[in-house]
């Protein structure tokens, strides 16, 4: 029998049918497709080996490296196993059905857990829609993702390995209950703080699991039904979901060139949520005079500053722009830093920098949320830093994100079929403002069916005024070899689609 | 000069205080003080090494182990360095002082952060009052702790280190929003939840930050100001917070030798809160027919079973029992499990089974609090799991802590001056009653003198009726040589505190 028959065969008739369009990505479908055939007892015939992941990639109609993870999660999970010079044979893990469908486990749950939840959110916000899967696509220019190949993974598993050793050991392991490991807030303060010109001490700073916890801590502490969050508009859609989940209002600050426009002299303001060093999604950096103006206000509404800053450092022409927290000593901003945009999002680690008085009240709140994020991932953390890892990844992705941001620049300018402009100082994305017809959703949604994905600017809007003709390139996610091929790819969608609607 | 005078010269006249009951660890306190010589200049003389280890360890009447932790730090923040057969030396990358005492960086903060806060717990419960440093006691007999030396870790390392190669490295390093490893869902389905007689699918599973992040995700989704929360007494009291927090009433379940007790028709009860593998504190395994009237408690009052198995694997004679989850099939009862007692408390991994409907309520509030548990130590753990590392651990830890288990009673038996009966079946630690008159937690802070941590059960009890005489000690922190001697000495402290106090 032939592989390409055997493939035939163990599925039957006709092999299965792969949705491209689902969440559930191809290689997880494809997966459950070879599972089924094992449990089916298709391949217990002894000698009888698998399909090759070719011949599978082959009859699918999908790339070999699809079919590649889908074997290499059933090996990992010992159903599937490779034997040298021979092939993939399945293993007796996992039970065969007697009958095609397995019988349902018990009686359908009774319970209607809707009707049960007493928090329901209320908010009508939009969730991000964001693709998980990006690595699947040849050509992901997403925000928030990195690009495997840029993680350092060799001095990070040494961190890791160090970690593991005595001292270290105990407090990689230990549960420290409301405490951080000393050692990462003493590197923090010194290695990443000093260089962006806030001093701070320990105890003015709370480890967080990524700085969306940071966000999520301050706004159960400081704002309930009567607050009002001021928020920059386009935004952070993350944040306006969690101030308002806490019951908060949001009054828009809509942004332009400078910044985030400031408000006169609103009725009440809590809280003012921003994102100075590069605004989220525009990339615009806060303008000094629109800083002075918004740190005024918030002293004349004794209103809250939050400052997120989760890429300042990245910028590629000129010094990075000192932090507002550098700015005042009052203790009125609390400053939000992430290491997802330095190391990986997946790491889940964060800070929040302010007035030790608060981290006390918050470090009380996260002891009843999460106790305190990993140890292991806080002391490795700390060795990285202190081995000097920290700022050569820094410099490293300094380097690496300006060239990509040149070149994704460039080609913008030569593929796209408007006039792209200069665009800001810094970011790690390029936000695109195309002729006011362009429907960037649809630019987006057809986009990914030629393999390049892109975010429509307008899931970043508050309120009714969306713009609908705004799209975002993310490059921290896509190779840079990557970048010209899929902007000539989104150029030439762009142009169809704009053939379609003339003015 | 030598050493002893150089440490007594860095110091001036006479060596600074070390304070042992102070809540930061001595070891702390002994870096800071070098750190504070050497910022001084002390040290800068050319060729002027900083004092031994084992010198300053005579001089403040320390281990020397403390010491070199304190050294060890110094060295990895690159304020120290050593020189090979030569001793440890002062880098610049301290900053001298020209004066003794730095100047204040700027105005004190007028924020006053107590009023800001809105959502401050009303509650009056006590925290729970562990010590966080508690290797640094030879004698450290504390619950929810682990003794280093029973951390698999080469086995973790290796895991860690294939979960940062391809296939895994994407999964490690992604932002994956509200979703969790896949890998790991299944590895928990097949690998862990099987052998305890549940049959649950990857969609009735969430990934939480430790099983308490399990508590509150359940508490913020179904519990309100009206709500009532059935808890165990004696009980666990960071359960009793986050409840609290949510805004519900406990009803206190009082325990017996079989497990707590049922009431008969309370006029309302939303959650059930129940440990029955081993029962927190008391290690009691909830009786069959305890069970069963708590099922059909929660059938007649429609409420919510949360059961909290922590530790139902380690039973040391009959089989583990069956859990509550595996009793009924109507979807009444929500499982946390943990990875803590397993791994490390310090890995915060822990995990909650449910209706899918419920798991996706949770997955949206879980994610704008963090998103999801890091991705690293979710692959890592999938890997570990698959590759049999999970269940070897599990019989490795079984045999261990039945020695320390067989140990701990024996010697209770001998040394402490009351009869302390034959004990539950199973558990990580001993909950022991002395006679009526004593007072454990003065037990409790004498023995600690002595380099004994145990914990009075006092803390433990919810109410105004709290017994002021049960003990308890945990054994999985401390090592099993060290065993013997801590209760003996325990015994002398105890006979002491009696005699003082006859009937």
């Amino acid at each position: 029998m032939t592989a390409s028959s055997s493939a035939r065969a163990a599925f039957g008739a006709s092999m299965p049918h792969l949705d491209a369009a689902s969440s559930e990505p191809l290689y997880r479908q494809v997966r459950a497709h070879i599972a089924d055939a094992i449990a089916s007892g298709v391949f217990d015939a002894p000698g009888r080996a698998l399909p090759s992941s070719r011949h599978l990639a082959t009859e699918f109609g999908i790339s070999r490296n699809t079919v590649e993870l889908a074997y290499q999660e059933l090996i990992a999970q010992g159903i599937v196993e490779s034997r040298p010079r021979s092939g993939l044979y399945a293993t007796d893990r996992l039970p065969r059905r007697t009958t095609t469908k397995a019988p349902p486990t018990g009686p359908a749950t009774t319970m209607d857990w809707g009707r049960r939840t007493r928090c329901r959110p209320q908010d009508d916000l939009p969730h991000a829609a964001k693709v998980v899967d990006w690595h699947e696509y040849p050509y992901p220019f997403v925000g928030g993702q990195i690009d495997a190949d840029t993680f350092p993974v060799k001095a990070w598993l040494r961190a890791l390995g160090e970690a593991h050793e005595p001292p270290h050991l105990h407090y990689s392991l230990r549960d420290s209950l409301d405490r951080d490991d000393p050692l990462l807030l003493e590197a923090i303060c010194v290695e990443v703080l000093r260089a962006r010109g806030i001093t701070a001490d320990p105890s003015q700073i709370l480890i967080t699991s990524g700085a969306q916890q940071g966000l999520f801590l301050v706004a159960q502490a400081l704002l309930d039904r009567s607050s009002v969050v001021g928020v920059e508009n386009p935004g952070y859609l993350d944040a306006w979901h969690i101030f308002s989940r806490a019951g908060a209002t949001l009054m828009p600050m809509p942004v332009d060139q400078f910044g985030a426009s400031i408000p006169a002299a609103p009725p009440r303001l809590d809280i003012a949520y921003v994102t100075p060093g590069h605004q989220h999604p525009t990339n615009v950096t806060m303008h000094p005079a629109r800083r002075r103006e918004l740190l005024e206000l918030a002293e004349r509404t004794d209103a809250v500053i939050i400052e997120d800053d989760y890429d300042s450092e990245f910028r590629f022409s000129g010094r990075p722009t000192r932090p507002l927290k550098a700015m005042e000593s009052a203790g009125r901003v609390i400053y939000l830093g992430t290491f997802s945009k330095f190391l990986a999002p997946g790491l889940r680690l964060g800070f929040i920098v302010a007035d030790a008085e608060l981290i006390d009240i918050l470090r009380d709140q996260r002891r009843y949320l999460i106790r305190h994020p990993p140890g292991q991932l806080q002391r490795a953390l700390a060795l990285f830093i202190m081995q000097g890892e920290y700022h050569r990844q820094l410099r490293r992705l300094r380097t690496q994100f300006k060239q990509k941001w040149d070149i994704a620049w460039a080609n913008a300018d030569r593929h796209l079929p408007w006039p792209v402009g200069t665009g800001p100082t810094g970011g790690l994305s390029l936000w695109l403002t195309g002729p006011a017809r362009l429907d960037a959703a649809v630019l987006a949604r057809r986009a990914a069916k030629h393999g390049v994905l892109v975010e429509a600017g307008e899931g970043f809007f508050l309120g009714p005024h969306r713009t609908r003709n705004n799209v975002r390139l993310g490059f921290t996610s896509i190779n840079e070899r990557a970048i010209p091929r899929g902007i000539e790819i989104l150029g030439g969608v762009a142009r169809t689609l704009l053939a379609e609607r003339p003015d």
